[in-house]
């Protein structure tokens, strides 16, 4: 079932993951049925994302949007190279997600004491000792498991987060045997020096692929992609229309568009294996449910109807 | 009448000239009296621009919105530090600048011989023989000319413009006179390493200061801006609210929000002089006006009525 994707700082591929089933829809008030979430998944899957983020295994009543993770799994058209994966935040979702049969999960910890509480009703430690049982749990059962940093950049209660703290998440993860590591910067507030100084820092003391998740709240995510791109990382995440955000961190407008994304990369030659027309036409369809303008510059020039 | 403003490599200062009043309103729908680019170029001296391209001494029957151009220079508030330029694109141009007392122009020629046909009627390499006479003209009269060149990465009829034709352009401008090359991604189609590498080069041949005017069609400005800042580029154009275009390329989406400049780079430590509380009112003026929604993460973000 697992699967591994190896892209190397030489390459002139980047790796994209596709998070507007998860990481868009959890934000939105409008309710997606089971029906059109599937529906999402395999559009997005024709598109040809390596692995998609599909839902989370956290807590229903906190994030009712996500409640129908498991039946969403079952559903989805498979075959193809894409991976599935989802969210899992402590122990009792790493239980969900090992019964569930998936393959590949993100565990997240934040790297800010005041957002961990929030999130997750830990202390950032605690929520660390959490991660070390359920990583534990994953890897016995042969799932591969991304470990994740919220708010690795700045987090708007504590300010910009110590390189040092981040440095210890990182070394922490990896020793618990995840497979990846992913920075986020889950309110969008990083700045590209920031991004370049965190990521040279953090390629030096991990020898596993080092993924990023930024947030286009003040219009900076491609310009941090492309920082952190020359910095040698070639694993990112994006949102088809550019959807996303956090529920508890209300600045964290928007993930980076992936069509956006996509064009930047195969403008500049790298190639992402993914197909950007299909993927404006998945765009539109999301602008059409949610019945507004989305913050995707490619769908504003290209998504119109004819 | 003439003012010098040095930024160099090792400064953490960028120079941010603003274009919302010429490149920004030629290309709109809507009309504004004179009194409101009064109040719209008054608005933005009060920021902190350093410079403010007010208008364009071009063809009045093919831009309207332009014609007015002497008659705000007159009206406009005067003091502080803020230079006013001009668009300048032929000799007859240069006449009417000159009789303004104008103190700064820009002459502009593209690197691209089909849009230089469709934009001034004349061949790039006629065009570049006008310039020669206009530059002439306005040196001899203590103008300040800043020399520019239209498409000089992308041209959306003839495709990647050959870097050969770039560096002749900077040459010739350079050797007749003009104190600042500026490099225009016009239709707002180059990449970041596509920018990285003019730049490295163009900074190769010419002593002179190199500025940057970005649109931001694709949603690739803010990244191309970094890219060139990387390489040692000082000094750019935006536009308040992100308006702009030009009126004979329908790709040209938009300038760079200069308020979404201005914040990536003092969010980076790399100070503006320009006023982000002052400049998104100037924007939310702009969007009262112009009633639709602008491409400028700042304002979508901070600028909502409270």
């Amino acid at each position: 079932m697992r699967k591994q994707v190896t892209i190397t700082k030489t390459d002139h591929r980047v790796f994209i993951e596709e998070n507007a089933p998860r990481d868009g829809l959890q934000n939105e008030a409008a309710v997606f049925s089971l029906e059109e979430k599937v529906s999402l998944v395999d559009s997005l899957t024709q598109c040809g994302f390596p692995r998609i983020q599909v839902g989370a295994f956290v807590d229903p009543r906190k994030v009712p949007q996500m409640a129908d993770t498991e039946k969403l799994l079952e559903r989805i058209a498979r075959g193809g190279q894409t991976i599935y994966s989802a969210l899992v935040l402590n122990e009792r979702g790493m239980e969900r997600a090992a019964a569930s049969g998936i393959g590949h999960v993100s565990f997240f910890v934040s790297a800010s004491d005041a957002h961990s509480r929030r999130n997750t009703n830990l202390s950032a430690e605690d929520a660390l000792h959490q991660a070390r049982k359920a990583v534990s749990k994953a890897v016995s059962r042969g799932i591969s498991v991304q470990g994740g940093i919220m708010n690795a950049f700045t987090c708007p209660f504590e300010g910009v987060i110590p390189l040092e703290r981040v440095l210890y998440l990182v070394c922490t993860l990896t020793e618990m045997g995840v497979e990846e590591i992913n920075l986020a910067d889950t309110a969008g507030l990083a700045h590209p020096l920031q991004v370049t100084r965190v990521v040279q820092r953090v390629l030096q003391v991990t020898e596993i692929p080092v993924s990023l998740h930024l947030h286009d709240s003040l219009g900076f995510g491609l310009v941090n992609a492309y920082a952190a791109w020359n910095e040698g990382i070639r694993r990112f995440d994006a949102s088809c229309g550019g959807l996303g955000g956090c529920p508890f961190l209300p600045q964290s407008a928007g993930n980076i568009a992936s069509e956006d994304m996509v064009n930047l990369f195969e403008s500049m030659g790298v190639s992402t294996g993914i197909s950007l027309p299909r993927l404006v036409e998945v765009a539109r369809m999301l602008r059409t449910k949610l019945n507004r303008p989305l913050w995707s510059r490619y769908l504003t020039l290209c998504g119109s109807p004819p």
